[in-house]
C-alpha cells in the first residue's frame, strides 16, 4: 500500500508506545508479557492503513493482534484506526516482512494473515511476493507445527502463484474460496482494499494453508 | 454430462471395435499392443462426446488417447467424432470412473484428464465428485510415481473443492489457471460444456496437480 508522506507520523508512533512497539528487537520472546496475557497472538504482515487488524481485534477480544507494515506513514493511519477502535488487544510493529525472525521467537505466532498483497506481477520480481519460498521460510519458522496462513487478494495472477507456492513447499491448501464475498464464509472482516476492489466487482479470493 | 438415449447407440459402438474397446476387462495391461506402439497413453475420465479427446489426438499424433465414459449415448456421440476425425491414436472405453484399476495395470497411464465432472454439490454427495479421495486412491494406483491430473471446470464449488482435496491428500499443485481463457495457456483444446459455458462468459479454471 502506498500513500503521501504524512507530516508528524513519526512522532504519532512515538508518542503512542502503549499501541507501538518502538524497540522491536526486544520484543522477541516477550510478547505475552506484552500483551499481559496468554492469549494466542495473530499477526497481519502488510497491515497497511489498519481496518483489518482493528476489526479482527474488537471481533475478537481474546485474541491479541500485530499489525505489522514497513511504511510509517501507513502505520500512523493504522494507529489512529487502533486508537479510535479503543481495541486493548492490538499492537502495532514498524519491521519488514522478511525479517520476522528478529522479532519473534520460534513458534511465538499462533496464526498469520496475508491481505491483499503486493503483486509483483513481473517474474523477475517473484522473490518479492510474499508467499515466495523464501518468507514461507520465515513464517514457519514463527509460526507453530502445523501453523496456518491465511491470506485473501483480489490479484488473480498473485493467488494462482500463491497457491502453487504453498503446495510446492509441502504446505496442504485446507480450504480455498474464489468468490469469497459470495460464499459461506461468515465474519469476514474488510481491508480497506477490499472494500475497494469489491466495490467495483472484483472476484475476492481466500485461501487457509497449513505447514 | 446427460443426452437424451441414442436409438441404435449400442450397435454403433460394438461395429467399431477399431475404436471401442468391447472386452475393457482384456484390455488391463495390453493397452500398448492394442495401440501397435509405445507411445504414452492419456486417459479422459468422462469424455462425454469426445470434442476434447479428439481434438487432443489431432493435435498430439505422437500420444495415445482413450476417452472414457459410462453412458451409452454419450460415447456413441464421442464416437462419430473420433470417426470424423480419421485419427488413429484414440480409443473409446465405456466403464466407470471408480473401476478403472480392472482395466489398466499399475503404471500404465502416462497422465489424466478430467473436464467438467459433474460438481455433485450436496455435501452429502461429495463421495461421487470424481476428484474425492477414493477416487484419487484408483488414478494413483494406475499413473506413475508423480503422475498428473489436469483437471478443468466451469464450477467453482467443485474447483475450490478439488484443489482442497488434491492438496489434502498430498498431491502438489504445479500451476493452476484461475480464468484459463484470459491466460497465456497455449494450445487449449475446448470440451463441448467449455464452449458453451464460456460463450455465456463463465470463466474456466484449471489445475495441474502432481502425486
Amino acid at each position: 500500500m502506498r500513500v503521501r508522506k504524512r507530516k508528524g507520523a513519526e512522532e504519532h508512533l512515538e508518542n503512542n508506545p502503549q499501541y507501538v512497539i518502538l524497540n522491536p528487537e526486544d520484543a522477541k520472546g516477550r510478547w505475552h508479557e506484552i500483551f499481559g496475557n496468554n492469549n494466542p497472538i495473530h499477526i497481519e504482515v502488510g497491515s497497511g492503513k489498519g481496518a483489518f487488524i482493528t476489526g479482527m481485534a474488537l471481533q475478537n477480544p481474546e485474541i491479541n493482534y500485530i499489525g505489522i507494515d514497513i511504511q510509517l506513514s501507513v502505520l500512523s493511519y493504522a494507529l489512529d484506526k487502533v486508537l479510535a477502535s479503543g481495541a486493548q488487544n492490538v499492537k502495532l510493529l514498524r519491521v519488514d516482512g522478511s525479517a520476522l525472525t528478529n522479532y519473534f521467537e520460534d513458534g511465538e505466532i499462533d496464526l498469520m494473515y496475508l491481505n491483499f498483497s503486493d503483486p509483483w506481477p513481473k517474474t523477475k520480481h517473484e522473490k518479492r511476493r510474499l508467499t515466495y519460498k523464501t518468507f514461507l521460510d520465515t513464517y514457519k519458522q514463527i509460526l507453530p507445527e502445523q501453523g496456518e496462513i491465511h491470506f485473501k487478494t483480489d490479484n488473480r495472477g498473485l493467488f494462482e502463484y500463491s497457491l502453487a507456492s504453498f503446495s510446492q513447499y509441502g504446505m496442504t491448501l485446507k480450504q480455498v474460496w474464489l468468490d469469497l464475498h459470495d460464499s459461506a464464509y461468515e465474519g469476514n472482516i474488510m481491508t480497506e482494499y477490499e472494500e475497494k476492489f469489491s466495490r467495483k466487482g472484483q472476484v475476492i479470493y481466500r485461501v487457509e494453508a497449513k505447514f
